[in-house]
């Protein structure tokens, strides 16, 4: 492939320094800005057009299941936020605090949201009366602010974009089941539109969100074998309810607190994508979520008829849902071939005078490089079919990456010369134990996953302390 | 039409107190919920879907007009903000302020956005270089905080939804004609979506945008006689270039300072849809932003067939891209009738055993009540013509509003009188000075709406001062 050199030596080697690539990544494909606000960073066109799909694609997937929008304000009283104490424990330390609107003092510090489940439990207390009125299937597509002392483009943000269900449910099977079912619409998005697998799984008693019962989670496995939570959905029971004092009256005629659900994902899905996929070229898009799914140049475009042919292609491929760009500007098409490499493409379609006598165009696949004829009678199908093929090569390369790099260990010792050796996922039994778990990260490095739904039997004891194990955990060092 | 007493008595009679019934149809219709947030709303689903389906309608246009998304930090260095001085002076007082990240003392305060200018400047200068990088044609969906004393639901929150688009342009005559092309989207927007006729116009130097050299608004006129400034688009000229140092190289190798627009309208449209079609049993929607444009409330529906033949209407309709939904609860049928009128939903479709025999359904027009057979061979054409004709007739009703209560006035005490028997718009000359800008304020109540783009001659001389008039312009009490 022809390539502009000064544009690929610009970024650095994965293999080098994953670090430093994925910064590069996320400038020199047009993602992220930095600002003056430090730990705050700017969504370009293109990165924010990925939200775009994103939010797209689970808002329709949300909807089906029965889930309404709506808006909660950006500013929480600190008197509201300390009615859950586990909940504020958890958070307060990195709120923004605002202590004056306009010029007036205010007597109760108001935070800029970090989560909202304190503003939701305020209005369900207002709209919950009787079981008519559940379940509340609520959701919210909203920016929150977590005081971070780091920062890195997607990954840590000290303000992000993200969703937030938050549901109440009369009766605490149905209220988990609805923490799985998001689990589930996370599991499936993740793996069929972003082509990421994911380990399914539970938090442990350490790692769950603060006022949840339980918490659930996909665990994905990057390139460079550490691992991102990418997503979580929690079972909070009635704690919040009690605190909150929300009740309803039951079709007993007797009063109850309802049993509660929140779940959510944010823009570090980006930064999974990057991470899962990516290569020495750049970012590469899973095409389902791509903005642009096949960029046209044509070649030789000062030439007869070259302009009109690759505008038809356009033309046929918008018809047939394709998301599809011309790029007819002066820039020399090695130019045009490694900017588009470097935003992730999938396809590549050339047209220039050669293709037109032939009645054919050559679609270059950017996950692979690999180049082939396309006949122009054939354009929309080949054109779909190679979308797919693309998705699914992206997916079995991250499987291969998630299976090749989960380890079994039977002791600490082997435990951590593992991670230190290969990195990645390491699954051993476990006791059940706070301690031990410490132990892992202090001792391994490594803090714990999840304990995956798909357990497995690699022995009777924790290779911690020894004890009889309840259950199998993933470990590994996460982003 | 039966009706449910409660639910119909529970709104106050809007020619009673306009006020009141305009709270009542904001919670009431469900729109709505108050929080311990002062000044700060809820936007409940009903709400919420309102502004959904405002927002993919203005954004399509956005985006077939070239324009692309970006999100910006919600928080700005208080030394940002100072950059532009007639800007900051403009928003300060109306700030909320961070002075706490962490348990950590800020140096340089942060507000939250009051508008977003001043960032859109800061990320500018980092990414226009030349004069191939413009224009840059940039939009953001987010909320923006002012401190305001007092509040009401939509039209005047502390915090309140909105786009914000920001421009910058090579040329002067560009941005001039952008700021141009959005005030007409959103002219046409208003009318042909909204059903709500508009003023198109110019502010006065007294009314513009802090910092800008020109804003232009849409006025529309409520129920009750009053203003509401419904969008506004901006020209900068190069004003927030040169405070913020922004320069590009052009076609001719020198360096120039690039002129930059902004405009937008938010939520308090909203409220200008409840303000200009609602009635005494509520909200009144326009068809094509309604979400729910046809309810169907089976009749008899324990009888064999009727909620099958019921669910065949939504099957069908929904395949015609018609928002419809179906309430076969075991609510009264009178009482399904008041909800979905308070909800303001165009049109109630109702099927029973007698019309099913004569294959028909009954559709009732939600802004006049009328009622008429449909042959259900005819249903979606029938339904999708009634949709059509409901939104003629809101905004035949609101032009005539418009028409009837725009009055000329040739004297200060003319337009005094008006304005406290008449109410509305009053239109008269004007000499171009604040000083009579401020005596029509303070002694007839009324502030400048705009000089109209479509200018009248009513005389010679201004009406407060008697010197040569220059421009003709609508006056009046703006929401």
């Amino acid at each position: 492939m022809a390539k502009d050199q000064r544009q690929v030596e610009s970024i650095t080697n994965m293999d080098v320094d994953f670090t430093q690539w994925y910064t590069d990544v996320c400038t020199k494909a047009e993602l992220i800005d930095y600002t003056s606000v430090k730990g705050m960073f700017i969504y370009r066109p293109y990165g924010y057009a990925i939200w775009e799909n994103i939010q797209r694609e689970l808002d329709r997937r949300f909807k089906e299941t029965g889930h309404e929008n709506v808006y909660l304000p950006v500013l929480i009283p600190e008197s509201l936020l300390q009615k859950e104490k586990d909940h504020v424990e958890g958070f307060a330390p990195e709120c923004a605090w605002i202590t004056m609107g306009g010029n007036e003092q205010l007597e109760d510090r108001l935070c800029v949201r970090p989560t909202s489940e304190t503003l939701f439990c305020e209005h369900y207390k207002n709209i919950i009366h009787s079981w008519r009125d559940l379940p509340k299937l609520y959701n919210q597509w909203c920016s929150v602010l977590r005081w971070e002392k780091t920062s890195r483009p997607f990954l840590r943000h000290r303000e992000f974009l993200w969703q937030e269900g938050h549901t109440m449910h009369a009766e605490a099977d149905e209220a988990r089941e609805e923490t799985q079912q998001m689990l589930n619409i996370y599991a499936d998005f993740l793996e069929n539109v972003l082509a990421m697998p994911v380990v399914k799984g539970q938090k442990t008693e350490k790692e769950k969100f603060n006022g949840a019962e339980e918490t659930y989670t996909v665990e994905c496995m990057m390139h460079d074998h550490k691992a991102l939570q990418a997503g979580t959905s929690h079972f909070f029971g009635d704690g919040f309810a009690r605190a909150f004092d929300i009740t309803f009256t039951g079709k007993d005629n007797q009063l109850h607190h309802p049993f509660q659900t929140s779940w959510g994902v944010s823009t570090r899905m980006i930064g999974g994508i990057i991470m899962t996929h990516g290569d020495d070229n750049g970012l590469v898009l899973p095409p389902r979520i791509a903005p642009i799914q096949a960029v046209i140049i044509p070649v030789a475009q000062h030439k007869p008829g070259v302009l009109e042919a690759a505008g038809a292609l356009v033309d046929r491929l918008t018809a047939a849902g394709i998301r599809v760009k011309m790029d007819d500007s002066d820039k020399a098409p090695g130019w045009k071939f490694a900017e588009y490499e470097m935003k992730g493409v999938p396809l590549r379609i050339e047209i220039g005078p050669k293709d037109m006598e032939k009645e054919q165009c050559v679609v270059a696949r950017r996950d692979n490089g690999e180049k082939s004829f396309v006949a122009l009678s054939e354009l929309e199908t080949a054109v779909a079919r190679l979308l797919d093929e693309v998705h699914d090569a992206l997916y079995a390369k991250a499987a291969r990456n998630l299976a090749e790099h989960t380890y079994a260990a039977a002791t600490l010792e082997e435990a951590k010369a593992v991670q230190e050796q290969k990195g990645g996922f390491v699954k051993t039994m476990w006791c059940g134990s706070e301690t031990c778990e410490i132990a892992m990260k202090e001792q391994a490095g490594m803090t714990s996953r999840c304990i995956p739904f798909a357990q497995e039997h690699l022995g009777d004891v924790c290779p911690v302390c020894g004890k009889p194990a309840v259950k199998m955990v993933y470990w590994g060092v996460a982003y």
